[in-house]
């Protein structure tokens, strides 16, 4: 492809919640070039297709496609003159919108025809039509077309047909959820391409019309390997719109301008992943002070602190649980009510100005450059937040995460006044009560809002450069969990993403901290000889743990009695226990990674979530009081408003 | 099967949420004699397996079975000695359970062999162990096992094996997923069927291990033939307990004493179509009362009337409504401030003493037999209305539909004072004001909670002896909708059912009323004439039914002057129209049949809903007020409190 310009890029309305005008706004606001315009979408709008083109001009959109027409071609005569009739009728729609380019997908009806000339010879009639109007003709192998189904297919139609007002469009979606072989892209002729619609997907073995309308999502989100598909398509010269269809069960019900400006993330971050494998133009991000291309993400070295907020009546409980574990007051805010506490390269700031319920408010990562990171984020449409800061605080950059925690970018080891560290005077040092339990954070997790969950994955793959891991499902007593871990390479970012498997909550339950321990046996030991209240662990748990894992007695009876669970995988073992919830929204976990292993102890998860039902076990769940959606915005400290 | 005893009743533990004492105590209180006892529910449950079974014996229930024991057979020397340790291990949980047979599920695991010889002879080594402790093992193909997935190669395995502790499991789901023959089903001796485990599904096309562990559901809820299955188990002489094993998203998080209500409605449904087909013992149902077997549904002959409850701002609304649709107020109840207005076979009630927004707070459908009808529904557990009754007030029975709109049974040409019909006093005949517009009720579209829609389904088909339509979704500008219609034969009783296809909102929007007419056009146009407010319809649904539809232009034109839309199917035409809101939460549709059209018009529904957001366009959805539950109950003075 040619030189710098950028590729324009565009997304479906049906991608979007909302009427029509709210579609196209959502948009316009996340900076995309042109639109989509999903039939359903217009008929149902109040606006004429002539209004709807004044408005799109208004909002600097353009109308690149207008789909779908259906079960057009292979059929017999008498349905043909209907079909054509149908079309011109789309055709004078079109001339009014100011949409040039009509996707014709695949007939799936019973009565199509398994011809291939027939289908090119009426395809021909079609595009000979369009073309009288200045219109094109895009036609598209749907994956579950009746006789035409694979794209290297529907190329050989169009090959036939021969006329230059028709091409395919490809659909990677279509073509990647049937596994096609992508060798023949190559051959297709760049200005044969008339259209390319961008979709990722999870892997999911079913019926492949019901994976399509239900469970497709933006690029990045699924399993699908669209910068390879997208530089084969680049490769062969395609030179129109990056357009986003995305059917999401989700996204067409959650709020259109936080999905816009997700879908354009995820087009930027596979431009750039592209860019790397083709030398296709660099990703460059609409957010208007970024002229450049996409900075690359920092390597991150771990987390520089996590910041908990507390309110009056559990902050003697916070800090006191800290101090059991071995964590000591290591410096003081100098402008804000908020204690640095230390242990090993842990460090957890509690904050007091605050009158929530203990939650993680904020999370800072250690990375090589700060301000890159920050670039990144912005250029990424990270929700930059504006710090209330004093004259000489450091000038740290965060972001809030979809779950509206805040994100930092630090580097402590900074000289100068960059460091976070800065901020804090120094307390004296306190005598350690013991030898340190905690040597580090392990991971944190996150109860994500349930319509945010794929944007939460994009947003810390795409701004933090982290990697996804698979999705699990565990079962609590109120329901299924879905569960995703999020790490960069080296896991010392670790963080896992939980959200009810079906909405209606809130939240997935609580958020909890996982500290890092050398000795998971040891530490129980000291904390409940502190009185420090752990979660109790059904002795079931210890009877079934002995049938299936070969354990010396004596390590079992001592789990047991402490209440730390175990789990093995192939690279090695884990001890871990909890503490009792610290107010209702957080509890704290301590980890013991022996050997390599690489999980979070997810087989425990359920006994962990039973447990902590146990103790008040109610004659009726549904009489339970909610916990409430995380919102740590207001409250934390290190932090003003959104920019 | 001998005689009357009523057979055993059981559900496992799996199938339903909360923790292990919410399921038994839920099992308990709707009628349950036995649970499966699942692992993972015990593993986490903070009583000893001794304190379970002093619970389950203080309930009066018994431990069916002990499930699942995976991935033991076909297996190296080494595994198989892990594996028996394993088995010991649980035997003596059993033991303390007091559960005698345990589940053996056939192998998963990558490195099992294929190779029956191996398995039959360590299933013999495992029975002979369990036999020893006089307990037994009944082995169940999953429909995913590795070399074992049908339940007949599983009986050729036990048939090998020769012990006497060892028979089959049969799971309804694993074989009819799978679609196997049941022919030899009976080949199985009765007593070499060990356990028998029931649930149902919609049809879907996906990897069945998804599929088992997400969407399983009662019997009767789904796609499949589970009377011609359990008379097929029950031909061979299978004596256990009839259990239901449910994997459900919803079911497991939904109110625990909910879901094993309709879980024991399910199974007396089940059992009475089964007895149809086979002789079988009659289903008796748990309600401590009816000691008979079941009655059966009495036809029905239509609505008797619908119920509406309207606040006094929208109460004048809503009555000038009905006037302008040709309804005349035809009587005054008696003691209530309730009006009778009638139209052809319609019957609206309106009640004024409600502080509510219009909705549909009853319906009343005509039996045959009001007192049979109440008698079956109270047999199949239907929360039962007790009413606030004047002395002299008709004694109209009425159950609680899982939304909690009230169903009355009524036979209104009853000449004693068993009509409801006695409870008003006739008004003067008002002069109409033109010839009749509305014929009759042609169906209600009721909004259902999310957690309760299933149940609602299998409520209407058990009580009223409806029948179940396929599931539909339709696209609103908020996220898809799930509709499911459900009708007796003859059409006179038409429900459909609408929920959001995720959860999150309480409601899938309004309710409505939809009333026939004999002219669709003409009613529109004499509402419009009388300035009744009707809902706009863009000039873009227009256009595009004439592209799809070969339409008189001038029938075409009427429609759009008038709102009116059209559908087709293979039997005939709609026409139909919509007024505005009535309050938030209720609409009246009116309805046009021409020829025996089956349908709702559900292709127009998108149309409808987006037309309905449209007057008041948000720029931000999200921020609109979220409209609340359906809970008609407390406002309906026909009825009183649940009994």
């Amino acid at each position: 492809m040619s030189g710098d310009a950028r590729r324009r890029r565009g997304i479906a309305t049906v991608s979007l919640s909302g009427t029509l005008d709210d579609k196209l706004d959502a948009a316009a606001r996340a900076g995309f070039d042109g639109v989509e315009i999903f039939e359903g979408d217009l008929v149902s709008a109040p606006w004429s297709p002539g209004e709807v083109r004044g408005r799109l001009s208004e909002l600097g959109l353009t109308a690149d496609l207008y789909q779908p027409f259906r079960d057009y071609e292979a059929v017999a005569p008498v349905t043909l003159a209907a079909n054509l009739r149908r079309a011109e009728a789309k055709f004078d729609v079109m001339e009014q919108l100011g949409a040039t380019t009509m996707l014709v997908c695949s007939n799936v009806a019973e009565d199509a025809f398994d011809d291939d000339d027939l289908a090119a010879e009426q395809l021909h009639q079609l595009a000979e039509r369009a073309s009288e109007r200045g219109l094109r003709i895009a036609y598209e192998a749907l994956a579950w077309g009746r006789h035409v189904s694979e794209y290297d297919h529907s190329w050989r139609i169009v090959e036939r047909a021969d006329h230059l007002a028709l091409g395919v469009c490809l659909d990677s979606f279509h073509i990647l959820s049937r596994g096609t072989d992508l060798a023949t892209i190559g051959e297709i002729p760049g200005e044969k391409i008339f259209f390319l619609q961008l979709a990722d997907a999870p892997r999911l073995r079913m019926d492949v019309l019901q994976w399509s309308r239900h469970y497709r999502c933006f690029p990045g989100q699924g399993g699908f390997d669209l910068p390879h598909f997208l530089a084969a398509v680049l490769r062969a010269g395609y030179r129109g719109p990056l357009s986003l269809e995305v059917f999401n069960d989700v996204f067409r019900r959650a709020d259109p301008d936080r999905m816009a400006i997700d879908a354009m993330r995820s087009l930027l971050l596979l431009e750039e992943a592209t860019h790397a494998r083709t030398g296709a133009a660099p990703a460059r991000s609409p957010a208007l002070d970024v002229s450049g291309a996409l900075p690359a993400a920092p390597a991150l070295r771990g987390y520089a602190f996590t910041e908990l907020v507390a309110d009056p009546a559990e902050l003697d409980a916070t800090e006191g649980l800290l101090t059991a574990l071995g964590f000591r007051a290591a410096g003081r805010h100098r402008f804000k009510p908020v204690t640095r506490w230390r242990a090993g390269t842990a460090n957890v700031l509690v904050n007091a100005a605050s009158d929530e319920d203990p939650h993680i408010a904020a999370i800072a990562v250690e990375t090589a450059d700060p301000a890159r990171s920050a670039q990144r984020a912005k250029a990424l449409l990270a929700p930059m937040l504006a710090r209330e800061r004093g004259p000489v605080e450091a000038d740290l950059a965060a972001v809030a995460a979809p779950d509206e925690t805040a994100v930092f970018f630090c580097r402590s080891d900074a000289e100068d006044a960059e460091s976070w560290l800065t901020d804090f005077a120094p307390l004296p040092a306190q005598a350690a009560s013991g030898p340190a339990l905690v040597t580090g954070i392990d991971h944190l997790a996150l109860s994500q809002p349930f319509d945010f969950f794929d944007e939460a994955a994009l947003f810390y793959r795409a701004i933090l450069g982290l990697e996804l891991h698979d999705n699990r499902e565990l079962a609590s007593p109120d329901g299924l969990v879905r569960s995703r871990a999020v790490s960069n390479l080296d896991g010392s970012v670790r963080l896992a993403l939980n959200v009810p498997l079906l909405a209606g909550d809130d939240t997935a339950g609580p958020q909890h901290i996982a500290l890092a321990t050398d000795d998971a046996l040891n530490a129980a030991r000291r904390l409940r000889g502190q009185g420090v209240a752990l979660l109790e662990i059904s002795e079931n748990y210890y009877a079934d743990l002995a049938a299936r894992v070969d354990l010396e007695p004596e390590l079992l009876r001592t789990m047991s009695e402490l209440g730390v669970l175990y789990d093995r995988d192939g690279h090695g073992e884990l001890l871990h226990f909890y503490t009792a919830m610290v107010g209702s929204r957080l509890f704290i976990e301590v980890v013991e990674r022996r050997g390599a292993y690489e999980g979070y102890g997810a087989v425990n998860a359920p006994v962990r979530m039973a447990a902590q039902r146990a103790p008040s076990p109610l004659p009726n769940h549904t009489e339970q009081p909610r916990r409430r959606a995380v919102s740590a915005m207001p409250s934390s400290t290190l932090q003003g408003m959104r920019s």
